[in-house]
């Protein structure tokens, strides 16, 4: 990481000491915002964002994500944990408590084509995805020059179908080694087995260089021109052992017409698919994202 | 009021009975969401939505809005208004309190075209504007055949800035008369007093044919067309003292190119009018705006 | 059809009896703009507007439009015609040659959501689809008292799949009595025999409630919300004995989030449907597509 | 310029020796178009892409963009255009016919935010955007790296309104020694004099950060987010000797909300900032744009 994106999250981490997330869901029931509410007030806590969401008032499943400034929130993070896991107990909740300065760890899978890659670091650099980029791994070498410059390890590691189970292993241990929070395949050409996806749950997100449902699988781009569809787009989706069949998160769409061929697809479809793979990327990374069932929920 | 329409609202209105909607703007500080969600708690309201801002989480402002589902809310509103005015009195709210049964009351007034007026009629015939529309004024007798049509009652008051207050005094009479909750110019082509504006606060919504502040006042197409700009928009907004500068509720626009002449942007424009005026339109009718300053915050 | 639209479409043809459109299809080669413009300034037809399209400069498909003002258009047209298919017999063309001031005759075919053929009624009556619509045909009644209150014929014929040949052997009847040029399935919910689609070979426009290839069939709004898409949308196209696999002609979507049921989806959706469908019309009336293979060239 | 992109462009230009384009302006009369495709036809030229539009076909203006393959463009590009000079005598045109493979020359100029410039670079990398990118100029010294990262010669000119006229006959030094066809100001935050704007007539393009003429001059941003505006956006035009009223090349705009400050309308801009320059320079470097007036036609 060079010096001045170092610094950046080095800022970031200080100025985000007090700052923490708690993501909750629960069956829903009258009593639970208060219960939340009152427990953050018990320690000072100024509730700067929240959002909340049932899927059905009556008997229905209850989402909420609170962002708060807490004084001494890292002195005192693990006993709040442990007296809210109480009310938690009490409402039958699923929930976490993210301290802010605990900037997530994340590793980008990349194969020949850059854009996505490009775009990422690009937020990166910006200061737009606060993130540790700790490692990229390549199947190819087209991304070591870029990713090398900015001073982040980089990982070739040739891969095919025959070869499947060795690389994984080999990636799994860099996973485990640099400690990643969030896998993001930026492009990566390679189809990952159950075994590395159950190893990282809601953790690997996938862009999918077509509008899902439609065109699922292998090159869509080519498929949409021969159907003759007047808007391209790109989906943004966790990954889950059923190809491209993991919760949505995002989506978004081009117009193009009879003159676009393949070639013109493709290039519109990068701008697409980099743009909403960014922005998934930094919903997850800023704890935006419950997923419930198959589905996201995004506050 | 047709039977259909009629029936739809009365079923609206029973469905809702214990509906309410709780909005609040006040300083920041520690203790309001909780002392909120505790107060609703205490009367066994469940929360079905919620959504919160604040312009500086360090001494701000802090602005809330709250839908929820209470048991016998219609017998018991008065006295959740009183307990609630001390919380209120305590953090320094300004805040109302609606319960959703009490359905809106609008006027529209329209001038000669009805694009927007129809879509207002169209969106209320389907459900999606939840109102009582109680009239209709108009400086034209376009409009007539289609209100009558839908047994709304329609009033053709011929108006000129030489005659304007006897107009207003009349318009004013009759929002008195029809017990009036908001006013929609949909497309009405007079410019209203400040004693006319005053009057009603926050309660008119004007649609202006164009993405403000560009081309602020008269002849907003024939402008953009001179300009030659590549898109073209329409702004909903509350109508104030100053001329298209009271606060935008929602805007929109649409491509145009350099074959588009006037009348092509006209028509582009009443897409994109129709569709922003019903936006906002519902939005206030659903209590998610809050003015603050010279700014909305829909919620 | 009511006085005032009469009067406007008069006034259309009026206007538009000197104006033809051109369309042509033919294998690439040098001199096809050449002879097709010589021809026309040898009949003194300035052109107005033009466009044109290669699938591929070297031996691949061309395809021009041309639309021109010709003195006496009325009286030669058929001269013209003549001359100009000695031109297409010498590049092999597919060609048309169509008088504007012929206004093209509708059908339209409607069940019990309205929303589409309203806006066509109000494209319509505003101007913007310059067409006779000559007659609505319904399974339903529920479009009787708006098709009947602009004077537009209306006819119910109660439609099951049981009785899918004795209904379109009536429908049949009626388009023949009514000399109909275009057929526009408004939200019909009835599938079509290939009988009666190879009696209308491109000219039987359908709107489909979903962003086509994606959730093809029926209930898309419901799969949509299973699948937990972030965007839905609409497709125009031509209807081909294939359900839901013809040519293409627009599409449009609109955004959605974890919020959206399945009823506001199919509300936003409405909205998308009609603005599509009322382009895909439009365009087909202007003469403005042409269908290569299962592709539409929409100039 | 690095090796790998050199490559690049001398392939499009050995791809590219017989391809023309041809682009006129004139007053409309039957006949132009005629004229021109026999001009072409005799020389064999088969028209790859044609667009053309008039201000009014009764004795408006006309205008065309014509792209063509020409055997042996390369060695008869004179004869032609002496021969073409005969034809734009009789119909008084304004015309140019620009052999493609003659790859303009560009300049950036670019101050300390270099999003935009990075756009170019990207786009220009990837072969979307043909052009030599022969220099960069800046006020700053923050572009250097990325700049001769890439081979491409750096000026650092600092200025400032003292020094103005200096820097400037610097700048035209430099830009007449690069024998430069294209200057794209990449935000660079310095006004141009007049002398230097009528050096380079209809050669300078801008990205202005704002929806002009919403927000003319400094701090865009600023003033959108007192404002309140639902949109925001930017503006590539040409630079003309008056400032921000050039004529404009492309638009598009952002959706922000009451939570977006004016980091957040910064960030959001750059996003639509960087992908509307460069889509204003890439129809630029295709001749794809005609100046009429205060306006542009984008073919």
């Amino acid at each position: 990481m060079n010096s001045l994106i170092k610094e950046q999250v080095e800022q970031f981490r200080l100025q985000n000491q007090n700052r923490g997330r708690l993501l909750v869901s629960c069956p829903d029931q009258p009593g639970i915002v208060s219960a939340i509410s009152q427990f953050l007030f018990s320690h000072n806590a100024n509730i700067i964002e929240s959002s909340q969401y049932s899927t059905n008032p009556e008997g229905g499943e209850f989402f909420i994500r609170i962002e708060f400034e807490c004084p001494f929130l890292k002195d005192k993070e693990n006993q709040m944990a442990e007296e809210f896991s109480e009310i938690a107990a009490k409402f039958s909740m699923d929930w976490r408590l993210t301290p802010v300065y605990k900037v997530k760890r994340t590793a980008i899978f990349v194969s020949k084509e850059l854009h996505c890659l490009l775009e990422l670091l690009w937020e990166w650099q910006s200061g737009d995805l606060m993130t540790d980029i700790a490692l990229v791994i390549s199947n190819h070498e087209a991304a070591r020059d870029v990713v090398e410059g900015l001073n982040i390890p980089f990982y070739y590691i040739p891969a095919n179908k025959d070869i499947r189970e060795q690389v994984e292993e080999q990636q799994l241990q860099l996973l485990k080694e640099f400690d990643i929070d969030v896998i993001v395949l930026a492009r990566y050409m390679q189809i990952l087995t159950p075994k590395f996806v159950s190893a990282n749950p809601k953790k690997i997100i996938n862009i999918h260089h077509s509008f899902l449902p439609a065109f699922i699988g292998a090159r869509p781009y080519e498929r949409a021109h021969g159907r003759g569809v007047k808007l391209i787009g790109a989906t943004a989706h966790y990954v889950t052992d059923d190809l491209d069949e993991g919760p949505i998160i995002e989506q978004d769409i081009a117009r193009v017409d009879h003159r676009s061929d393949v070639d013109t697809l493709k290039k519109k479809g990068r701008a697409i698919e980099r743009s909403v793979l960014a922005r998934a990327v930094k919903w997850h990374l800023e704890d935006r994202i419950i997923v419930h069932q198959n589905k996201t929920i995004v506050f």
